[in-house]
């Protein structure tokens, strides 16, 4: 590698309407500059891919300042240090942070975390020890408040968070019910992560399918997808049940605003009824106690106690198309894009 | 008064689509037969006619039993003891509880609760002293969990409970908006309650109207319409903040079901965004704490510190018109019935 590598990276050209498109980025090259004081240089070898991506190309007011036009697409990312002005990193640590869609960079370090590629292979630290992993934790645990035995429901079950909540839910004793697309996901959540059952929105009236297995309603609704979903589940929520709100992604792509949706709720007063109560976050307000969660999920995954699975698509420069899987319900897994060609 | 006086009863002859209409009533008279051991005859003087009746005239699963067909219509109520078989009752005492809507019952005397009309005149027991009160008090401290200084925006500012929530948080330091409608309950709220403003939902644009008075967001928001004003409050929530479901006036007689609106919250991801939570409520779940709350909403009445304000119409056999005086926003205060004709 040269002192000064190629850095391809995918800048936001514009902001997309709907489903993201390939012209809405610009693929740029530039030479990456030498690391200052503090700085360290790495090559990016994993970038993660989310559905809260899409909420960060729209403009407006959100939990986060939107990606500006012309900016390098924001992204978590786990790569190999090549050289470092800063104390902790040495050239090949393995590293993870918000390092964006391009195939180098130069970050400060102490925005950096080194990652043990013994524990775990390094894209494992985009998704269940990363940030998918900690949503689920702290979704499930404190925003859900999860107690024992309770009943809970699981959308997108075999992604990325789906899969880590029913399998964190079943150790606490709940019994757990993913919704997911077609019998491969469906007999995956059951058979590889012990869910309790499955509901194939494919195939199956999700209505119908949660009516069945949850007679007595639902005390736990972790919900990624929204729209008809949410609204079944409302139909059936439990005295003192809790909606968490973790994402939406099928009304992600509908409009320009993440605040607005195309199916709303009309089923919300059951809210009313049942005292229940719906709840949104947002994983970054747990920052401080990630290392907690971290540690847990660590211990879990080396005990063989729960599983993971990523969805690896190679090809930095299929970034535009790549992305799309999350929304068409292609993935399997967590989905991450290998830099290498 | 005979000892057996003609007790006239509407009954529920069959359930209301959309509005209420006399005929989903029977009036129907009956002689008054003796108390029994434990019992107390009571003459109904006031009846407390509240949104919520809307609701119990459903079939289906909600919080409570529905009304059975051919059942008197659920309504609490404010009277005098006639005679008593129950050791804590003498003729002449005042008395509320769940009595429905007839001109006289037997009841027994444990479901009773005795009220002193020096403090407050008998029709307050059924507002700010009554369920109306409990709901303001345990909705706005305990379900919206409100702190000193909060952004608080109530609907219905005007009604039952809405009046009472907002005097309550401008106790609490709060900077209150209401929304009401026309010139005289948007005048009542500002001039007379204390509120710091008023949004009136007739002449103004809602929304605007928000944004106008939270340029930082509201913290909470206390809902008793539903509908249009709630999703116009959902797009306009600041982080952390909560929004109490006490009812949906504008959704009841839309459909069948407690748990249908036509009007869904299609901004509900604002609750992500900004780490909200919606929760919905039944002050019932309260009954413990009541004497808690009775006892600070009894001084701040003595003490003039909370106004109250009742819509007495007069005229047993007019229920059903006058119900639907909730639904229309005609009453303007706690809407109560008035037995004597």
């Amino acid at each position: 590698m040269s002192d000064r590598p190629d850095n391809r990276q995918f800048r936001l050209a514009r902001r997309p309407k709907g489903l993201p498109e390939r012209d809405d980025f610009e693929l740029k090259h530039e030479p990456l500059r030498a690391a200052e004081t503090g700085e360290v240089r790495v090559a990016v070898d994993f970038i993660s891919l989310d559905p809260a991506m899409r909420g960060w190309m729209n403009e407006g007011r959100s939990y986060i300042k939107p990606v500006g036009i012309g900016e390098v697409m924001r992204a978590g990312a786990a790569g190999t240090v090549i050289d470092s002005e800063h104390d902790d990193f040495q050239p090949g640590d393995k590293v993870t942070g918000n390092l964006g869609v391009q195939t180098h960079c130069v970050f400060p370090g102490d925005q950096l975390r080194k990652v043990d590629t013994q524990l775990a292979e390094l894209p494992v630290y985009l998704g269940a020890l990363g940030m998918p992993g900690m949503t689920a934790y702290f979704g499930l645990l404190e925003v859900g408040a999860l107690a024992e035995g309770d009943t809970v429901l699981v959308s997108a079950a075999s992604g990325a968070v789906g899969a880590l909540v029913g399998q964190i839910a079943k150790k606490k004793g709940c019994h757990v019910v993913g919704i997911a697309g077609g019998p491969d996901k469906c007999g995956y959540i059951v058979d590889e992560l012990g869910f309790d059952a499955a509901i194939d929105y494919k195939a199956d009236d999700v209505m119908a399918g949660i009516r069945s297995h949850f007679p007595d309603g639902i005390d736990v609704y972790f919900d990624n997808v929204g729209g008809e979903m949410l609204d079944a589940a409302l139909a059936n929520l439990r005295l003192n049940a809790r909606v968490v709100i973790c994402g939406a992604i099928s009304q992600y792509n509908v409009t320009g605003n993440v605040g607005d949706t195309a199916y709303a709720p009309k089923n919300y007063l059951s809210l009313l009824v049942n005292r229940a109560r719906m709840e949104g976050f947002i994983v970054f307000d747990f920052t401080d106690r990630y290392p907690e969660a971290a540690k847990q999920m660590a211990q879990w995954i080396a005990s063989g106690d729960l599983k993971h699975r990523e969805d690896i698509v190679h090809g930095f420069e299929t970034f535009p198309e790549t992305l799309l899987r999350l929304f068409s319900g292609e993935n399997f897994g967590k989905l991450v894009l290998a830099v290498d060609d």
